[in-house]
């Protein structure tokens, strides 16, 4: 019997870890500014155009499109903003049905609600971690039916409008199997990239496959604005409506205030938009920083019996936002163990969200058999994930 | 004849404010950073804590709480926000009607709307430029009764849930009148004090008065975080309910996330945080910069005719956020030109909002007489009104 046989699954993970991160504490994620961070806030200060109105907001929306290949991006408050917004935009309304995981943060069921909508929870894949386009398209077949050019769920009589993939942890989900579906069953596709700024599918950027897409530059985000998110479209009626009604729907005059609709006070501040534009510069810095830290995990973790790490699907090249180890079936006995015992250790993990269709404000909503989404999530256990992790000389 | 008799209005006014702020063009209000922001936001760059959770945002709400005498202080994105929750927690449902000025900006009418229910527009006074309390008894007599304790409004059917009074430019509103109002009509108050920072009534700082009070640090404020707000109430169990769903109604865990409500992603950045708080710091030397220019302004206008300078009301000690002219119903033909010829001389003026009971998405609302707000909306304009324009070392 060998040393590691002798040792529990928590310190196989714990050595695990320090291999690659060294023996300091390490949190989930951290931002790194090594760039013009200080340089372009300064800016902005000295400007007085910390607000609404501003260069960097317009220069981070130019710098978002150039990156991920979006005709026409609008920078919002935050990805939860961002989708509020993008679901009004793709026709959801009071009283729909909207397809999203449940293995998700909770503002992709939020948002919904936001526009009067139901979520209905649909299940994910364990190659992708986001919804399984064939478990969705057997499902659908049964469980709907077309109706005057809309998707009807037989059991409630709602429209379902919409669908919201999630590309989780920054792996993106099996988008051709989705765009598909979505066709056939005339459901509006938004997709939900919040956590996956830098990851591409068959080498197009994520958010971008259908009308909508959305981003977010939450702090705990590869890359952040403090707070911040992103409208992605490649359409251009629907980049003016979006940019309009997440600046409360003013029309543009030079001293008058008036507003022909219900608008919003969504515009990122220009401030945070300075941030971001710096933030923008080392994004590449970032990813392959990111990717090397995979890199090393995955080495570290061949090492681990029934512990496996996530790696990019098939077709994908992910920004691998949070790094994430999947525990067997067989070991489940010792997830709250093993969370304990590495935070206890200073690396700090967690596990996936609570599953949103178990959750009290979205308990009674419609859903499909969550066996995966449900196993998933028993199962994956996030791991220090910080760009900054990887010494910036590489 | 002299040669003020021969000068036209517009001509005495731009004489009027280039005697006050000189000849270089000014804007109406345009933030002054002279004290900490840079070091604080440099300090919240290199924590790396710039996003929803950190020192300055806690700071942020202490330092407010100390300056407005608020027992509890909860900071939000924007005001818009702070009003959309506010409301919520003041009970305002779906269906439900809510008083409000038609003289404010259109945020105010825009949060009643985002909890489902609808703006009925009540008069304003001339002194206060707010919701007139006298006007408001005589309406709601015969426009109400009570039904179960709630106040019905007799042509709708539908609850008189709240009044939302606005303290227009910084004027603070009769608060008095309106409290005995809401008692009476058991109706709940809150306070919209987005542009009253500094304004106190009866030496009481304003968005103190009810349950609940919001503030805005927009860019254009008086002080500003980038984009901003925040909730003020004296009630514990409001400020938790508060903090609670203005952060995704997450339950407090070290890493499971579970919410037990539909929340709200609305926490003030750590990054605007940072800037709010040096804003605070300089709060008392550009109050006193804004009341010296007024001074300054009172005595350039008393050589104008046909125009009055707006002073703050009986009882009141206003911020003068916005320094506001008042023309004479006699000399309104020339408004338009007045601001024209403002515009172009440099001195950037605007007339009052749109009125929001004429504006496309609120043309249908409940409203009584509008009569003193409509003469108000068409004989105000606003001028140059920045700290910046007393030399600071005054």
């Amino acid at each position: 019997m060998n040393s590691k046989d002798s040792m529990t699954i928590s310190e196989q993970v714990i050595a695990a870890i320090r291999t690659v991160v060294g023996s300091s504490p390490a949190v989930l994620h951290e931002p790194t500014f090594n760039g013009n961070e200080w340089r372009y806030v300064k800016e902005c200060l000295d400007s007085t155009f910390v607000s609404s109105v501003g260069e960097f907001v317009n220069r981070f929306e130019t710098d978002l499109a150039d990156f991920t290949g979006s005709t026409y991006v609008i920078a919002v408050v935050n990805g939860t903003a961002a989708l509020h917004i993008a679901l009004m935009l793709a026709g959801v309304k009071s009283g729909d049905e909207v397809l999203i995981p449940p293995l998700s943060f909770v503002a992709t069921a939020n948002a919904v609600v936001y526009c009067g909508a139901n979520p209905h929870f649909v299940d994910c894949h364990e190659s992708t971690l986001g919804i399984d386009p064939v478990k969705l398209r057997d499902y659908l077949s049964t469980q709907t039916e077309l109706r005057s050019g809309y998707c009807v769920n037989k059991s409630t009589g709602r429209i379902i409008r919409a669908m919201v993939p999630v590309h989780t942890f920054g792996h993106p989900v099996d988008l051709e199997g989705l765009i598909s579906i979505a066709r056939d069953y005339k459901l509006v596709m938004i997709e939900d990239a919040a956590e996956s700024i830098g990851s591409y599918y068959d080498n197009q950027h994520t958010g971008t496959f259908s009308k909508l897409g959305i981003l977010s530059f939450n702090g705990n985000k590869t890359v952040t604005t403090g707070g911040g998110g992103a409208i992605l479209t490649g359409d251009v009626a629907v980049a003016k409506h979006a940019r309009h009604i997440t600046t409360t729907a003013k029309m543009p005059h030079a001293w008058e205030y008036r507003h022909d609709d219900i608008g919003y006070n969504y515009r990122l501040p220009n401030l945070n938009a300075a941030l971001g534009c710096a933030q923008l510069e080392q994004l590449p810095t970032i990813l392959a920083a990111k990717r090397e830290l995979f890199r090393r995990y995955e080495q570290a973790f061949t090492q681990v019996s029934n512990i496996k790490l996530i790696s990019e699907p098939e077709k994908c090249h992910s920004n691998y936002w949070l790094q994430t180890i999947l525990m067997d079936q067989d070991v489940l006995g010792q997830r709250n163990r093993l969370l304990e015992a590495t935070n206890n250790a200073g690396y700090m993990t967690r596990p996936a969200w609570s599953m949103l269709h178990e959750s009290q404000p979205f308990k009674n909503c419609p859903k499909m058999d969550l066996s995966c989404a449900c196993s998933l999530a028993a199962r994956l256990v996030n791991i220090p994930s910080s760009p900054s992790l990887i010494p910036s000389e590489l």
